[in-house]
Formats: C-alpha cells, sequence, structure tokens
C-alpha cells in the first residue's frame, strides 16, 4: 500500500468519515493544504502526548487535576455522572449546574462485552462515598443501554446510602445528550427527578 | 489554547468538518481509539514526505512518473484533462478510458483568482503538444466554472492545431464528476463532442 492509500485509511478510523470522505480529505490537504496536514499531525500527537484523564473525575486535563475538579467554589454536596467528555462540555456550556462530574468510559453494554469494569463503576462509587457527596445526578443518555446504566448505578449508589437523582424526561427520548440543544438540557437539570 | 482544543482546530481544517464533528472526531480518538491518533499523524507525516506530482500528468505519485504514464499501453492519441486526481480516479473507476491524462489543479475562478497560471495551463499545453496527441477530451466538471474552463482550453489547443472534445451532457449539469455514478460517466465518455 502507498502513502496516499494509508492517509486514506488512516482517516477513515475518523467517527462519521466513510472511504469517499477519507479519499476528499487525502486529496484536499495534499493538493491544497500540505499546512494543514502538517498541522494535524502535530496536533494529534500532541495531545496525545499531553491530554490525560482527570485523576479524579476521569474527563480530559492535561494536569493531574482538571480546571473543574481544581475549583473549590463549586456545591461538592453534587456530583453529575455523564458518559464521556462532550456530554459534559455540553452539560458546563448549559451554565445550569455547578457541582462536581463524574465522566464514565461509556455506557453499560452487555452484548458489546462493555461491563461495570470497563466504564469505570468502581472509581465512580469510590468518589461518590466522599462525605460530602448528597446527590449523585444520573445524567446518562437517554437510550436503553444510557438507562440501563442509570438503573444500575442508581442500585449500586443506594445500596451505599447514596441519594441519586436523574435528568428530567425533558430530553428527547432516544438521543444522545451531546446532540441536545442546550435549553432542554437546562430544563431538565431542574426538573431531575429520584432515580 | 491546550492541546485538546489545539487537536480540534486542526481538525476542523479537514473538508466538510465543522467545530461539532471535529470535538466528536478529537474525543474519540482520545478517549478510545489512541492508536488510530498515532496511526494518523504518521500517515500525514508520510504521505506529506512521499506524495508528489507526476512529472507528466500532474497527478498524485510517489514516483516521478505516475503508473498510468509508465504504462506504454495506453493510447497516446488521447490525452483526458481532469479537474483533480479525484476526477481521474473516477475516470478511471469506468474501466472505458484507455488514453492518458492530465490532472488541472483545479478550474478557473475569476472571481477567487484562480486563473490559467494557478491551474496549470501552460504545462497542459506543452503535454498535449507532444506530437502523439490527436484529441484532447475536455473532462472537466459541468458547472459554471468547468464550462468556463473547457471552453478557455477548447480556444487554446484549437489555436495550436489540436482537436478538442466535452464528455457528454449525460452528466447531471451542476454536479462534481467525482460524485456522478460511474456509469453514467462511461455513457457521456462514449457520447463525447467536440468542444
Ligand atoms: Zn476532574
Ligand atoms: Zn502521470
Amino acid at each position: 500500500m502507498n502513502a496516499l492509500d494509508h492517509l486514506i485509511e488512516a482517516l477513515r478510523r475518523l467517527p462519521g468519515v466513510g472511504q469517499k470522505s477519507a479519499q476528499r480529505m487525502a486529496y484536499h490537504l495534499l493538493q491544497h493544504d500540505r499546512a494543514g496536514a502538517d498541522a494535524l499531525a502535530r496536533a494529534l500527537q500532541e495531545a496525545a502526548r499531553h491530554v490525560r484523564h482527570c485523576e479524579r473525575c476521569h474527563t480530559f486535563s492535561e494536569t493531574a487535576l482538571c480546571k473543574i475538579c481544581q475549583d473549590t467554589k463549586r456545591d461538592a454536596r453534587l456530583l453529575c455522572v455523564v458518559e464521556s467528555p462532550a456530554d459534559q462540555a455540553a452539560m458546563e456550556r448549559t451554565a445550569s449546574y455547578h457541582g462536581y462530574y463524574f465522566v464514565l468510559q461509556g455506557r453499560l453494554s452487555p452484548l458489546d462485552g462493555i461491563s461495570t469494569r470497563e466504564i469505570g463503576v468502581a472509581p465512580l462509587l469510590e468518589r461518590a462515598t466522599d462525605g460530602q457527596v448528597e446527590e449523585v445526578i444520573l445524567a446518562t443518555s437517554f437510550t436503553a443501554e444510557g438507562e440501563a446504566t442509570a438503573h444500575v448505578l442508581a442500585e449500586a449508589l443506594k445500596a451505599r446510602g447514596l441519594r441519586s437523582t436523574r435528568l428530567a424526561r425533558g430530553v428527547p427520548v432516544g438521543s444522545e445528550l451531546e446532540y441536545v440543544d442546550l435549553g432542554t438540557i437546562a430544563h431538565a437539570l431542574v426538573d431531575r427527578r429520584p432515580s
């Protein structure tokens, strides 16, 4: 395989990129934007080198503790559980939440072999039982898998004497949090209910 | 700006990738496919290092002459002019053409300051007047700019005593060759007409 085909193959690993788009991207970079190709290569290497996970909430961070976990002005009684850094970013953009976060590595999917261990339930339970957290807001997706994840987490938290809530069903069923408009998320946060 | 934001910004330079997709791609690579990020970085650097343009037809090539220009079994009397390597690849996939190619650097666009010099008309005229080429098939896009480019080329070729033809109008007007189905391109090739 030649360098051009290698590049097309590598671009195809990006989410949402098929053969046709990958070819178009490769041709564009080589024909019109070699500086862009170079910038992207370096950005990928820098990100892979520097971006790690926050020790406390597991979101992306270039420091041991992320900016939010470092912020002592937040409400330590609230812990919001999301499936991904993208969902956390969507939640932050609503500017309606002032507690801390815990970012799971996705959601439970038994058919794909993704169990409580893969998504990091144990670290969440450890984080939630720090003695300060009083309410865990389960903001996993409103898909079948997201709901199942919330259910499992609610049971585990309950067994440890912790109260959990779920975002209100203002979030459209079947959708992923990342793509929901901010007003809807903000509303669903206010209307959160016991899970 | 941190490494994650840099990566998102670099991904946005890819054609068809907006802020939301760039963020999704960056998160996906960092969360689920760091090997993919590494592979892509290396593929970009390898491609930028090795992929050059064929000295004769100007398509992408990792050797001085591309595979098609090296192929002595093709019909040297036919020269097909396309706007990009992607269009050339589409033409090749029809398996209906057995001559050689010349790949322009895009098409004329006076409003964007893209003139005959930018797209490489002079090297095309030099290539077409090698004494062997008898017919130049103008396979530029059937957009206003592609048609204008074909017109300018036809005039220049005529002034040098060369016959040029245009792909038949089987190609849907307003569309770019790269996205046309192969049967339509094949048909339009058979029905090519004097330009
Ligand atoms: Zn954190
Ligand atoms: Zn060539």
